[in-house]
């Protein structure tokens, strides 16, 4: 919420600082008012010079107009006159008593102020022809609808702007919540992990703009043993520079004693191969633009375990052409065979690709059995197995 | 100039009378602010019932919208809903998630009070199907331009109206005064004493419309012996009354001891013949009315004296069917006449008609003279005569 900082002493400070104030000027700060030529409505006398400084607070515009004009025509106005300026240029210069080709007079016409200053200038030489009898202007404050008038970008409200009389303030979308700078809406998007073997994550709101002063940090958590992949999506467009790198929002990858980034522009990162099982992702954007972020697909992946070779007459299943940690085969014999490890007798036996990509144990063989043991059919040792 | 007159207490009595202030009712008084439903942005609490009262100064209406809204539909906003009242009237009545047939939410909708007070009411009944989070709402108080906006021609300003932030202010063209009604225009019109023996006198603009609330005293005062004929002009209209003689606005006259009037409507009053070589003409407007007034054309009538019967031989001139105060008629004698006046021969005689109608003397007779007299001509009287 933007509100009125002192607002005493800035416009005293300005005031001196656009005004110099000289003998017989006239400081004017309510809120409305009128000011008329000296004697009015009687003539005004000659060889005057009057200044009226009309300051309003901030958040406000002056407008000024006259309801009644009255002075020595002279070419271009050289002899008597009203001059309105403001921030150091002539707003308006009056003279005479209707338009001319070179002069003319201020009639319905109304001025505003740039801001929230104003000075107004009466002059008058040292003879007139005739008796004039002068001007009556109204001035008054008027507020500044700052949510329609936004000259500047980097004040405009990131989401809803409300104006009110003397000031503005800024709200966000629901979800959203103001930054301390009381115009982003940021986003609470940390504290997340993601646990699964594979997932998705992408900047908030992707493919929309993501949020600004925002700082989001995401953690991939996998079983020890895996290495995290990461791939980024083709659509990639985070707010970068032309010379500097990432100044402004960026995505950096931290992985084990590893870093990644930081990451920004419209070219995506690609697939980036961690060694870590622990992965965070931190994104962080500043109160402006409008890119529509990132995504990125993980996958966890194990150690390979090699291939291993079944001895003759030996089962194994399932047979794979790569073997990772945490994949397992199960090996049995051949109808006729019996399965023998380390001298011992067994229905079956199962291995473990382990997290350094060794096998639990080797392959065991399988030995011709007696015709009178009773035969067991692999599918039998399976069922058993699967029951386990 | 219309000022807001003891702002505080005018409003605390105005709220209490507008709002029966329960439990759970909150005053807002600022110029701008916000309100949510409870717990928000999370789920609103069920069987929850809250007013709003929203006051903002005198001159000041109240701009009200959301820019969050969810809440439980029902048939007719029978369950949950929020209400928005002023004035003893629903300005709004809400609830759901999207507008149907039977209901609506607030959407991009502004609110505006008719005056400067508004309240909203939110309220929720026992259970919610689901859970809903309820809405946020923002409100300033904005400036009624009562110049623009004059519902009231009573209240209206006679010349200039000048709008302000929280009132307005009225003033008059040059020429006019600012009467202490603040809002009607009049002139200074009396003082002014005719003394032409004839003249024209108006009201002031005739025949545009004459000025408001002003009391014009006008007199004409004439030599003693004239009396004051008054012919009013055909194009009369002074504002009147069906019923009531002359309330508003009237012309009254006095002369002497007579008085004339009031006049007031459209018909004139035609012709007036006084008895008073002074009269008084007073007319007085009130505050409302475009009226184009009155005009009236004077002329000083003296008394009337009988035509001079002149003797045998006498001229006369000049010679009139009628003969008022202040005529003269001067005699001279036909040549080889002289003129006898109480025993004395003269060149001529004047005779005056006297302020009672009478003449100041008889008509002379002429006497034949001798012939040894010198003979003067009737021309060469008058050629001295216009010396003297």
């Amino acid at each position: 919420m933007k509100e009125l900082m002192d607002p005493i002493s800035s416009r005293l400070v300005l005031i001196s600082l656009l005004f110099s104030l000289g003998f017989g000027d006239q400081l004017l700060s309510e809120m409305f008012g009128s000011l008329q030529s000296p004697n009015f409505p009687d003539p005004y006398p000659r060889e005057t010079d009057l200044r009226w400084n009309v300051s309003v607070p901030d958040g406000f515009q002056i407008k000024l107009y006259f309801s009644h004009f009255d002075l020595e025509p002279s070419y271009l106005c050289e002899y008597d006159y009203v001059k309105v300026e403001a921030e150091g240029e002539v707003l308006a210069l009056f003279c005479g008593r209707e338009d001319s080709d070179t002069e003319s007079v201020p009639s319905q016409q109304i001025i505003t102020s740039p801001r929230s200053f104003l000075s107004l200038q009466f002059s008058s030489d040292f003879s007139n022809e005739e008796r004039f009898s002068g001007f009556m202007a109204h001035y008054s404050a008027v507020d500044v609808d700052e949510c329609s008038d936004q000259r500047d970008e980097d004040l405009l409200c990131d989401h809803f702007c409300h104006n009110y009389i003397g000031g503005y303030y800024c709200s966000c979308r629901y979800g959203y919540l103001l930054h301390s700078d009381n115009r982003t809406c940021r986003v609470e998007c940390s504290g997340g992990v993601f646990r699964e073997r594979s997932g998705v994550l992408s900047s908030v709101d992707f493919p929309s703009p993501y949020p600004k002063s925002s700082e989001c940090s995401y953690r991939i958590e996998v079983d020890e043993g895996f290495t995290l992949r990461l791939q980024f999506d083709s659509n990639f467009d985070v707010e970068d520079h032309p010379d500097v790198s990432c100044p402004y929002d960026y995505v950096k990858i931290q992985a084990g004693s590893s870093e990644f980034g930081p990451f920004c522009g419209d070219r995506s990162p690609g697939t980036i191969e961690t060694d870590s099982n622990v992965v965070n992702v931190q994104f962080n954007s500043d109160n402006s633009g409008e890119n529509t972020g990132w995504k990125l697909m993980y996958t966890a992946i194990g150690s390979q375990c090699p291939v291993p070779e079944a001895p003759p007459n030996v089962l194994m299943n399932p047979v794979q052409s790569e073997y990772f940690f945490k994949d397992h085969v199960l090996f049995t014999c051949e109808p006729g065979y019996r399965l023998l490890q380390d001298g011992e007798f067994l229905d079956h036996l199962q291995i473990n690709c382990q997290v350094d990509g060794s096998w639990s144990s080797r392959p065991p063989r399988c030995q011709k059995t007696d015709s009178r043991r009773k035969r067991r059919s692999l599918s039998t040792v399976l069922a058993n197995h699967s029951l386990d």
